[in-house]
């Protein structure tokens, strides 16, 4: 409810790694993804959950599970631990996810600084359709804005949908024809995003260039004190009043010296441009 | 069985990478575990399971597993996903999974080219005992001797155990102390290596050398050909004429060109050096 | 000449990456530097020659020749082999070689993939003024997006430029501020970059897009087949007709396999938008 | 004097990383090459010139003026800003250079770490002797042991010979056949190191295990302070009695806080061992 109220979020991406769902059990998983589809009916456009996992039965579990749940799509993590060398090897193991949710659309999850594999999207989407009949997009959680250019070039206009995932630079990527955004700073900084989409469809990169630089303001500042998930969540709860509970190991909790310092930052930040709007978050 | 008699092995480490362990899911890797804790109740030495895995829980579930079908140990791989960033968060980490296996000797799984954690070991074993009771050692399978050295040398002689993973390079982290090793060339260079610790044990450096020079020429000769897990369990079905069956995705099996051509060059360097031994790998 | 002419090219930067500059002697680079300026003095607006060096004395006698003949600035990349590790290393290198030209205008060369100097360039300008009064700007060829980001929220309006060196996202740069652009694409594709410039301009991202994605498309391409300065100078040979001479060592002339396949592919591109335009290549 | 009575060191490697070699202008360069062999001539049995330079010319006239001054080798680093990107480029590079001393045993000085420059020593060596007819052997400072080892398995033996330069681990190095060293540490750990050497060529590895934690310990804590030239210089300084002098920008002279800790550190090492020797560093 807060999402779609005061961040104007209309769609979900579950057990992505913002909600550290590679560090769930598999029922675990499935029991999150339920509660987001019943929870989201009514609210959302959208629930897309992950279900991406070291192992392929695995994965094609919470496939079946996410069909059988009314999911809106499902998205796959290409495999880090094991990782495929070639498009091939990749692609063979996103068929077999895909095809245990024949209805569902599917959406490759790219984020090779968290994998480590680095295959070029340009080069996964050639000929995926007739391997995939239900491919539908990609999250681009990566810098290689040639790569995504070279995607939009040649598919983007037709058919496939381009989610970029690198909050600070969302921008860049709306100017060379990414459709929509997935990321953790929506969470908290929603609302100004959605001011930066609306600025950019009118036009307006001078408008907009200001929204984005106050997400990249924060995230400089927030990094160098030492930035991720359990820090996420501590924003997320001291912006929302929601506590969020502490993260699961490996991950700690974040100090209090390091909420202090970044609530008062993004206290800074907003203020510098409080206003209001009603545009929505552009997921799809 | 062709471990024991053809290779000299006498000690196995369950679940690991060669195993694809980390592609299985948690009811398989229990699987597996109990048939070679059952099958090497006579034959072998030791039988150490891997438990290691993203989900914390999971982790958890298998040490206890592990325990109850009387495994000699347990090993556990720094988590990947979300990675710990210093000793405590790792060390955290560790703990839980030890303490749900209180009486079986732990071991950490130190493997940065794979899980990206680098956090040193030498910072890791400082003041380990008193928060893992059960700690016994480590699968070093990284080429910084620095650390390993800095490790044997403040640890080594008292308690400790240092098995070395990077095969190519074990007869220089024998020259600097360590005290065993674990890796995949041992399913068929077992043999070789043997003579290798043998010569190594009588001071015997140049023949030494001779032994690690065919591991490093086939590893080298491979490499070059692209090698993985995939091509290990290849190569490993022609040495011992036992079917290793395929490997799981995004893992696809080795090609007959890569099989010809290993086989022909294996041939080749097992020819040089025509002998018999039967001393045991030392892994404990 | 045929920059001005056919390229619309209205600046140089000299001796610089796609010069070999670095590759050449003192006295070299001197002649060179000369040579530009002599010929550009009534057909380019401005020409900066790149002074940089391993050696401070060597690159401090380059900017005292650069201030004598009349350049219209200087450029200096961060010492690369013994590498400055904190901003106060990398300013004081700088600072010593503009107080040689103290008249002349100062940018300071960011190019991390070449020099693997990573010193955040918004971290360099806090208060570079008062260390280098001559300082007015960068050459950035980096693609950390949110460090250009931070430097134009924080200087950009006021006083310094940013060129911008990574050609095939030079769209993304300019979106989010960039002032202009230098870059060895330019030698061959400037005037479709001039075009993409004007439609920016214009506020017609669509158009832009488009021409922003020859140069994409090109350059994906060619760095298949393998593309460096060598490869760079035997496309400028082909374009112009101007024989630019073979590489010196160790890099080595292009092959005629190359430059078949990067002419056909460069022809097919270029008869997709064959257009006219008088726009220049803004670079400050 | 000091290096030769102290540390007991009897060959000089002139212009390298420690004394900065490639910071230093080709007539400064030329001036210190005459000045170590006009020093050396009774002292010393080996003094070899480094003579890379990133400018083909540059290097070349270095070379000359070794073999002019009876240099007793010459040493050439792969160039590095312009990187070679095959073995056939690199070779090429070195023969022009080798090719203006043709009476002067040649040394390839490989060092990845520095110049990013990968190409294998092993695929270098294959057929050099007929590009390069003086070629003598590598300076190898690197920490990849699988090179090494091929290196000796197919050219040891013969003809070339392999100077180690990674201090912390010659130990491993010599295990597999290195046969000398060149670094930074022993000209304040030479003594140590040549008792190394000595036991190791007693075949009591356990001894010489000791000596090689004495140099490991050592870099272990300094590397934690931040280690670079500067900080080498400032222990050189302290142990010799010896002023080096303050290194060239980019490099700033190590803090007293770093000597102090160093010095603490250093004497505490040195402490532990405190025994004579006459056995010399084996460089050739």
């Amino acid at each position: 409810d807060y999402l779609v109220s005061k961040q104007n979020v209309k769609n979900i991406f579950v057990n992505g790694t913002t909600g550290e769902g590679l560090a769930l059990s598999i029922q675990e998983r499935k029991q999150l993804a339920e509660e987001w589809v019943r929870q989201g009916k009514d609210k959302l456009d959208h629930v897309i959950i992950h279900v991406g996992a070291l192992s392929l039965p695995g994965s094609q579990e919470l496939a079946r599970h996410a069909a059988a749940i009314g999911a809106s799509g499902i998205a796959v993590i290409a495999p880090f631990f094991f990782k495929p060398t070639s498009k091939d090897e990749l692609l063979a193991f996103l068929r077999e996810v895909a095809s245990e949710a024949p209805a569902v659309p599917f959406y490759y999850y790219h984020i090779p600084p968290l994998t480590g594999v680095k295959i070029r999207v340009e080069e996964l989407l050639d000929g995926i359709k007739e391997q995939i009949p239900t491919f539908q997009g990609v999250k681009f959680s990566d810098t290689d804005l040639l790569d995504l250019a070279q995607c939009i070039n040649k598919n983007g206009g037709e058919e496939f949908v381009f989610l970029y995932g690198v909050d600070e630079q969302l921008l860049s990527a709306l100017a060379i024809g990414a459709n929509g955004a997935v990321g953790s700073t929506y969470n908290y900084l929603g609302q100004k995003t959605n001011m930066m989409l609306q600025a950019f469809a009118q036009h307006d990169l001078a408008l907009a260039r200001k929204y984005q630089f106050l997400t990249g303001e924060f995230l400089n500042f927030v990094i160098k004190l030492g930035f991720g998930v359990a820090q996420t969540k501590a924003v997320m709860t001291f912006v929302s009043g929601i506590p969020m509970g502490p993260p699961r190991l490996p991950l700690v909790k974040a100090s209090e010296e390091f909420i202090a310092k970044a609530k008062a930052k993004l206290d800074s930040i907003v203020c510098k441009t409080e206003q209001h709007s009603n545009i929505r978050l552009a997921v799809l």
